[in-house]
C-alpha cells in the first residue's frame, strides 16, 4: 500500500480539498498509472454532493473522477498488454464479475458485479470504497485499462472515457451512419461529443439548442444544421424526419417535442439523466412505431473501439484545462453550463499540494 | 350507389341507431362484401363519442367498425384475388397512397395518405367520410381485402383484424419467440390476443393483472405464469428478466414498474393508448439500455400473415356474440371491462331493422 495525493470531499456539503489516500501496490494483474489528466463529469458533482442518494449513496471521503488519462509506471508480473511508459486510460469501471452473461458478451457496463472507478466497495480492501481519478495515481486490473492513441492530445482525450463512450455507444447500437439523419439535443459535455461522432459516422447531423448563440460553434463541431428548439416553426419543419436523436439534457424538458421529430421506427435515446420522470405521450410513440430509450456507458471492448476510432478521426473533447485547485470553482461553473465543453484537470498541479 | 343498412351515431352524445347509408357500386378493383360479423373495438367508442377529437375529430353521422368478416358477393372486372363466396376480412384500412416509402415497404399503416375504414374522407365521394363495419355490407378495393382461413370461426375471427394484428405486429417486430420471456399487461380485448400469440410463438408468457380472479382464465388462454401487479413481492421476483412486455392498458398506470422488469435491451411496447402522457423514469431506461415504444396496427401483408398464422394455430378471439341492437349496452359494458374478451356483432340481426 502506498499513499497517493488526491482531492476529496469529506461530506456532501464540503468542498473538495487536498488529501492523502491509500492505493494498493500492484498485484500480478495490475497496472500502476501516473495520472496526467482527469476530466470532470457531471456525475462527479452529483456523487460528491450525494445528489443520487437513492441510486448510489455516497460514501465519504469520496474521490471522484472517471475520465482518466495517464502513463503506466509499473505493471504486475502477469500483465501482458501494457508496459511502463504506455499512454493509457481508465473510464467508469475498474472491475466486473467476469462470469455473467453481460461480461461474456463484453458488455461489462451491465454486469451486476461491476466495480465503479469511484464509490464502489473496494474488493482489495485498500479503502472502504474505490477512489477515482482526482489523484496523482491509480492502480487498476489490466483488463480495465485502455490504450490511448498517441496522436491524441491527452487533456482532450480524458473525457472520451465517459462523455465519449456514453455518446458513441448508443449511436453504434442504433446504427447511426451514412444516409441517416441524427439529432443531438443539448450542446454540453456529452452533446458536443455526440455532434463530433454523428458527423464522423457520416450522418446528417442536426443540433437542437435553446441558445441561438451556439449556432456557429455547433457548426464548427460538425453540425450540418442547427435548430433553435424554442422556435416552433423551425421544429415543425423537421417533423417525422429523424432516424435517431441523442438527448443529452439532464434537466426536465419536453421530450415529446423531439419524439415527434422521429421518422418511422426512429429512436430517441436519453444519455442525460433527469432525476424526475419525463412525461411521454403514448400516441407519439404508437404513430411511427417510435421508441424512447436510455443508454449508459459502453463495455471495455467498445470503449477501446471508440478510442481507436477517435485516433483515426483525430477526435477529442473540447476542454478547458484547469489546475486541481480550481475544482470547486469548476463545479459551480459546470452547474451554470459555463464551460466549452468539458473541464480537464491537469494533475501536474497536484504535485505542489 | 346503393343503400346499406347500418348502425350509426348522429352526434357525440347520441346512442347508435339504425340508419341507411350509401355504398358505392363496386368499381373495377372493388370487392363487395356481405358482412357476417363485426368486432367492437374500444376505438369505435372513442371515435363515436369524439373522445379523440384532437387526433381524429369525428364526423357525423358516423358508422364505426373495423373488425369485419364477411362473404364476397360481387367483384369488379379487374379483381383477380377474390370471387363471390370467399370468406374475407377488412381491418382498419381501406386504402393508402400506394406510392410512399411505407407503402413500398408494405407498411401501409404508416402511409400519410391512408384511408381508415371509418371516419376518413371518402375518395369515391359516396359520402363525406368512410363508413365502417356496423353495416350489412361494404365495398373495398381488393388490395385491402384479406383472406380468412376457412377453419376459423368467423365471429371470433373478426377481432383478429384489429386486436389481433395490433398485438401480433409488435411481437414480430421485437422478435418474440422461443427462449424469450414475454409479459402481457392487461387482460382485455388486446391483452387476451397478446397472450395467445406469445404462447403460440413459443415464448414463456407471463400475464400481469390487477385482478387475482383472472388467473385461471389467463392460464387457459396460454399464460405460463400470472403476476398480480399490486403485489410488490411478486413483481420484484421478475425484476430485470423480461425480453418484451406488451402493455395493453389505456388508463393511466405506472409503466416504470414494468420497465424495471425488463432485461438488458428489453422493450416495452404500448398498444394501449392513454390520452395523458405517462411519466417515464429515465434511470430505468439507462440502466439496462431498455426501450419504451408504441405500435399501431400492421400492414396488409403482415395482417394476412397473422391471419394465416391464426389458421395454422387455430387462434381466434374469445368473443361474446351480440345482436346489433345491443351495441349501446355493449359500449357501456366495454367501459366497465365487462366482456370476455371482445364483442362480435352478428350482422344477421341487422336484417330485421
Amino acid at each position: 500500500m502506498f499513499k497517493a495525493k488526491a482531492y476529496s470531499a469529506a461530506s456532501k456539503t464540503s468542498p473538495l480539498a487536498s488529501a492523502a489516500i491509500p492505493r494498493r501496490d500492484p498485484t500480478e494483474r495490475d497496472v500502476q498509472i501516473d495520472i496526467l489528466f482527469c476530466g470532470i463529469c457531471h456525475s462527479d458533482l452529483h456523487y460528491a454532493r450525494d445528489e443520487w442518494h437513492e441510486v448510489m449513496p455516497a460514501v465519504y471521503p469520496c474521490v471522484p473522477g472517471h475520465e482518466i488519462v495517464g502513463c503506466v509506471t509499473k505493471v504486475g508480473s502477469a500483465v501482458t498488454r501494457y508496459q511502463a511508459g504506455d499512454l493509457v486510460g481508465i473510464g467508469c469501471l475498474v472491475d466486473s464479475d467476469h462470469t455473467c452473461r453481460h461480461c461474456q458478451e463484453e458488455l461489462e457496463q451491465f454486469c451486476p458485479g461491476m466495480v465503479l472507478t469511484y464509490g464502489s466497495p473496494d474488493r482489495h480492501g485498500t479503502a472502504p470504497v474505490t477512489y477515482g481519478g482526482y489523484s496523482d495515481s491509480i492502480v487498476v486490473d489490466e483488463r480495465f485499462v485502455l490504450r490511448i492513441p498517441p496522436n491524441l492530445d491527452p487533456a482532450g482525450a480524458a473525457p472520451l472515457l465517459c462523455a465519449g463512450i456514453t455518446t458513441y455507444s448508443p449511436m453504434r447500437h442504433w446504427k447511426v451512419g451514412e444516409g441517416k439523419k441524427v439529432g443531438v439535443v443539448g450542446l454540453g459535455g456529452l452533446g458536443h461529443m455526440g455532434v463530433k461522432f454523428a458527423h464522423a459516422f457520416g450522418a446528417h447531423t442536426v443540433v437542437f439548442t435553446t441558445s441561438p448563440g451556439k449556432t456557429e460553434d455547433a457548426k464548427r463541431l460538425g453540425a450540418d444544421e442547427v435548430v433553435v428548439s424554442k422556435n416552433a416553426d423551425e421544429m415543425r419543419k423537421h417533423a417525422g424526419s429523424f432516424d435517431f436523436i441523442l438527448d443529452c439534457v439532464a434537466a426536465p424538458h419536453d421530450v415529446n417535442a423531439y419524439i415527434n421529430l422521429l421518422a418511422r421506427d426512429g429512436n430517441l435515446t436519453m444519455v442525460g439523466a433527469p432525476d424526475k420522470p419525463l412525461p411521454v405521450a403514448v400516441f407519439g410513440l404508437i404513430f411511427g412505431r417510435r421508441s424512447f430509450s436510455g443508454s449508459p456507458i459502453g463495455g471495455l471492448a467498445e470503449t477501446q473501439e471508440m478510442l481507436d476510432f477517435c485516433g483515426r478521426h483525430n477526435i477529442t473533447a473540447d476542454v478547458e484545462v484547469i489546475p486541481v485547485q480550481k475544482i470547486n470553482e469548476a463545479y459551480e461553473r459546470m452547474v451554470r453550463s459555463d464551460v466549452k465543453y468539458r473541464f480537464s484537470i491537469d494533475m501536474a498541479s497536484l504535485k505542489s499540494e
